[in-house]
């Protein structure tokens, strides 16, 4: 269920953005999809995953290949645009977690649903 | 929001674990509130956060100081019952990645709410 690539060598990148959401959408829900979007066509991506309950409570983790792809993406004018919109009126507050993936596996039920 | 400990020092160690649940409770509710609890006693525990959707897809994420301290609470007997039941009965697939955390930020916002 993991949204990352397949075959992805360790150690690799994560970003674990977790955040609280103001009340109402103002045009978060438009940016996120459009932020998505734009972070998978960067050097270095290798998959995103958000949960978000309906509290407003959230997560979206990002996965990359180096820590310098990480910085690149941060730095993008289009997402730097979508980070100070965040800070004015999207999030009421979020903790940012850079972290290196050190081991990882995976576990698939076959006989339930 | 984060459920991190505050003044923790860099760099410590996080466990992502993403989880598709299978359909009804099956004792889940009951043995995830006891893990958590249990968790905490550990030797190293940082902290933990959960997130899970209506759709049954989850993530928790928990925070140590080591390596040594996730060893520990996997190999934990009363850990690997539930881990066992998670595996049997209520999980359709999951994802585990350690990871070190290298670098941590939050941003509070004051005047909105």
């Amino acid at each position: 269920m993991s949204a990352l690539l397949s075959n992805v060598e360790l150690p690799y990148y994560a970003v674990i953005f977790t955040s609280q959401r103001t009340i109402g959408d103002q045009g978060y829900g438009q940016m996120a999809d459009q932020m998505e979007s734009l972070g998978q066509d960067q050097a270095g991506f290798l998959g995103i995953e958000s949960y978000r309950e309906s509290s407003g409570a959230g997560v979206t983790i990002s996965y990359w290949k180096t820590l310098e792809d990480i910085r690149q993406w941060k730095s993008n004018p289009v997402h730097q645009i979508a980070q100070d919109r965040g800070k004015a009126k999207w999030y009421q507050s979020y903790s940012v977690k850079v972290c290196k993936v050190e081991r990882a596996y995976d576990f698939e039920h076959e006989d339930i649903e």
